[in-house]
């Protein structure tokens, strides 16, 4: 896939699928394929494998792998995969290969987690990342700590389609944005559908999900609200998923993959629990209230529907 | 070496050896082995091989077996050789046994990067890697987040010699300290000779340190002096570091292991850059002012013998 065509893709939902575990706490190859289609089939526009919602840290880097084969299985030619790679610059240039040679449309890569990190080093990470992949590559931001003129540095790459933007600061967010060549990077909201507004103010577009595994035509239905500049719309659905959000921040954020899991499992694939450090399982309260929660959303869907049919 | 003698070894100074890369910027053990040796032949009590001082996150885990290798030859027994581990759960255990075959002392687990997790799971990961090592363990705490029963149940694992307690919140060290049995881990200072002071008064003891590659003699000074209970030899000593440290965390620390490395390279022993995304050199003004604080060092080495002999 041509930059071009991956930056487009960009401006739409980045759906990142749950990786599944076996009963022996093996990667399932098979029920993650399933996962991943389902996500494919309901018409998510870019498809990121082995992103954190499917716990790459976790994760060794021959499972890696494997997801990425379940990945390009799973959507089967139907959205980009773009394949998340990361570690120390050597090993996610190899992982680079890799997913170029398995048929990856993209790559995605993490934040480096060095905690001796120089700004400006960390975008030539990214840099040089981009320089050594033959894919396109799309550079995680969660770091704090960057000037404009490091994010125009890195939107300014030839060969990075875009960033996902992942911290809470609008003001670099949008004078970056109002600095670099609009014909660079893309700049994607990387905190989901509640940043989604307030980043697509700014500037961004697109926004990364991990609502898809659970409630895509929600992600979807904020995606065309403000794709066409209904911030109404996208606000109401966004206060409908809210409660969801909200409990995947519990116990520091580490309930945010579980959360997640537990709804997929509830829906009929079991892709087991959450490896540590995530939290493995939520406790019987937690469950208890998101199954509320996601029946609540079953039985409201003429309202969703509603909400659409006023956006489009 | 038992677990007592590994506690009582944590109690001094750990030592955190950077490593060197040859001019192809390939790990040189050759050179990795000499800085090894120069910090053992110091007296520097318990050595970590492949800690961040070592750029842990910016090497393969290919690569981390060389600074084991590089490590155990260069101590050569003079010390406790702790091999740091870490990654997923799974990499770490594999990591752990080949610092067990290859002969290193122990393990130090670092702490999990995973972007989503939960503190008591954290606290799991570190447990079941302590299950899993035949090696005692030694756990690094960075992480913001935990309570006292978690840091009791870390405390509390047979296979856990001690915590290298790397957040300023003192009031959950000196909680965790006397809510733990005594006979369990030992609290270590994980924030270098700057906080030792702080931490020891709260409970803890011994300290970890990336100055024993320059100057062992001011960090083996810190330690006898708070050894001994004399606060005022300590902070002047400290004082005298302050400048170094300080430098260390220019650019959001990521001058942290340069300016370490930029020294050693002034001292004779050429360890090369640090790589992406630390920062990779300093840049002339930083390194005149570095040379200027060794020069002073050297300069005033009899104010320091002073003060070691006053406290001794």
């Amino acid at each position: 896939m041509s930059i071009a065509n991956l930056r487009q893709a960009l401006t739409g939902v980045s759906g990142v699928p749950v990786t599944a575990y076996d009963a022996d706490g093996e990667v399932d190859p098979r029920v993650t394929s399933a996962v991943y289609a389902r996500v494919a089939a309901a018409g998510i526009h870019n498809i990121v494998a082995a992103g954190n919602t499917g716990e790459f840290y976790a994760l060794t880097p021959s499972e890696i792998r494997k997801v990425f084969e379940a990945a390009i299985s799973g959507v089967s030619g139907r959205a980009p995969v773009t394949a998340a790679i990361g570690r120390s610059l050597r090993e996610a240039i190899s992982m680079a290969k890799d997913a170029a040679s398995m048929g990856a449309t993209a790559v995605m890569a993490h934040q480096p987690v060095d905690p001796f990190a120089a700004p400006a080093a960390q975008i030539d990470y990214f840099r040089n990342l981009a320089d050594a992949s033959s894919l396109p590559l799309v550079a995680y931001v969660r770091a704090d700590g960057f000037s404009v003129p490091d994010m125009v540095r890195l939107a300014g790459h030839a060969n990075i389609a875009g960033i996902k933007f992942a911290t809470p600061d609008l003001m670099l967010l949008s004078r970056a944005i109002a600095a670099s060549d609009p014909a660079g990077a893309l700049f994607v909201c990387g905190l989901a559908e509640s940043w989604a507004p307030s980043f697509t103010s700014a500037g961004a577009r697109g926004f990364t999900s991990g609502l898809v595994n659970v409630a895509p035509h929600l992600s979807l239905a904020v995606h065309r609200a403000l794709a066409s500049g209904d911030y109404e719309t996208a606000r109401a659905i966004v206060n409908q998923i809210e409660p969801f959000e909200r409990m995947r921040t519990k116990f520091r954020n580490g309930a945010n993959v579980t959360v997640v899991k537990e709804a997929v499992t509830h829906s009929g694939l079991d892709v087991g629990p959450v490896r540590v450090p995530g939290l493995p399982r939520l406790d019987a309260e937690d469950r208890k209230e998101l199954f509320a929660l996601l029946k609540g959303w079953e039985e409201t869907g003429h309202v969703r529907e509603a909400a659409v049919g006023a956006s489009g």
